[in-house]
């Protein structure tokens, strides 16, 4: 049974998993959707009720039918790097790709529909209430009205993008950021903002969820530091225990969302509440692993792998 | 309890199915994505464990926990009619929108995350055969020494687009074409080509699916026509039974892609034999409906709709 990875060419971190699937002998198909077609090849066949599907790349063959499972992590746009690229052939080699994985009966990380939705943070959020995480008070909206209220009931809060960063090159950075009191925000009406209630933190906690395997690291924040992200904080990320409570939340978080991989971001503040404030589905773990010893790259083989008689 | 519509401005099918909710007495909400942030605003909080959304279009204000359904009919794009419009203003305003329409309970026809998948050509395929519908042998190649074997198989095929027609303006007509003999598949190596064994038929066959209500409608074909869509039969669609077993073939499929609505398209052959083609999650019923009388419209203004007892 062999393991499928949906990636770029430059992903250190799906080297790192590479590594340790070889490391337990499973077989594997590193591909680019950007490659294909050319470098990259595929084949359907729906006849008789049966359904036959293939895939070349790097000279290796691999059959639908002998996937174990399939890891979705930084992959290309289909067709991307082909000699004359449109959106129809990018539509085109979407569907083909796309539509015969869907056909095929493997376990995903994670499957791309299960993750556009994922994806969404105002989702996120209700969902995050409804698995028992701690929710900061959060409004998205168009009405300044509301903008007003919100920033006068609660008083400190900060801003962020609903859904990442501005696209564009040269990238913009766009940190969360404190609110001002006495801001002005009329502007609201012209976009969705999203206003959260400032949680003064001790420490940034990430928790990568890899099936029912929970990796939590803390990192103590620098005074006064509002987005992690950013800005060097003097301290590394070290392993701790995960809680029994936030355990189940994120159990249920996954299970709720459908995911298989996720990492979670959270706030502890001064009262050693976690405080949610997001899921990544296809959050990145190298630098927590690198950090804190961690074995994340083994936990996500060890799924991705057929069970231990099988690929023995 | 309202009924929540997303459409554009220009769509006599959701007129159709908004004539038979006012007939009701239900509320209703319709509402263009592409006119939010503007003259549409909304505003979703999160907060003590609680979700409260409301949307505010045309003077009028409906809150998320009064809602019963959402039809997606055809949306136009988050922000389009911005008067600054950009990518990152369409991706913030689709979050917030969307996010928050997820965070609600309610019945979706279709939900965004269900049509994505549906709408995956080779995925229908291995779809239908799981739902026990006669499928033509079909193929969806990069390899042109695949598509020669099978041309050479099957003999009388048709091409057909994977992901639909090309984008562009003005549009391009794609027909589903039948291939000539000693066709020269070479250029099946620069994208996808999906290849299908033809069906002579005597009629389509387009069944409109509403929950568990189903519509079918035959037109007979003229001699020799090929792509049903394209060119006038001299005939018109009537409607006519649905044999038990293509019921609940259709269920079984509805049930697995999740779908609460979906057209089928068929082609029955000189045995009887009803030819599975596609299954288009948004498809069309205006022209179904004005040729056989069947009520479509008010099967799905039923299903939108809250039983009768509490909209009385």
């Amino acid at each position: 049974m062999t393991v499928l990875i949906l990636t770029s060419r430059q992903d250190v971190t799906a080297d790192m998993v590479i590594a340790k699937l070889h490391d337990r002998g499973v077989p594997l198909v590193r591909l680019d959707p950007a490659d294909l077609p050319g470098e990259a090849a595929l084949s359907a066949e729906y006849v008789q009720g049966d359904f036959y599907g293939h895939l070349s790349t790097d000279g290796r063959l691999v059959s639908m039918g002998a996937l174990r499972s399939i890891w979705v992590r930084r992959p290309g746009e289909p067709a991307a790097h082909a000699p004359e690229p449109s959106k129809w052939l990018t539509a085109e080699t979407e569907q083909a790709l796309y539509g015969m994985l869907y056909s095929a009966t493997v376990r995903w990380m994670n499957h791309p529909c299960v993750a556009a939705q994922a994806r969404c943070k105002p989702w996120q959020l209700s969902l995050a209430h409804r698995s028992g995480f701690a929710v900061p008070p959060t409004v998205i909206t168009t009405f300044p009205r509301v903008a007003r209220q919100f920033a006068a009931q609660y008083r400190d809060i900060v801003v962020k993008s609903a859904s990442g960063p501005p696209p564009g090159d040269p990238p913009v950075a766009l940190p969360t950021t404190r609110v001002a009191p006495g801001t002005d925000f009329s502007g609201v009406a012209a976009g969705p903002t999203l206003l959260q209630q400032y949680i003064p933190k001790r420490a940034d906690i990430r928790l990568t969820a890899v099936g029912t395997r929970l990796f939590a690291a803390r990192k103590v924040s620098a005074s006064g530091q509002v987005d992690g992200r950013y800005g060097d904080t003097g301290h590394a990320w070290k392993p701790l225990d995960v809680p029994d409570r936030i355990a189940r939340a994120v159990r249920d978080y996954m299970s709720l969302a459908g995911l298989a991989y996720a990492a979670f971001d959270f706030a502890e503040d001064e009262e050693d509440v976690w405080w949610f404030l997001e899921c990544n589905q296809g959050g990145q773990f190298g630098f927590i692993e690198l950090e804190t010893g961690q074995p994340i790259a083994e936990a996500v083989a060890a799924w991705l792998s057929p069970p231990a008689r099988e690929s023995s």
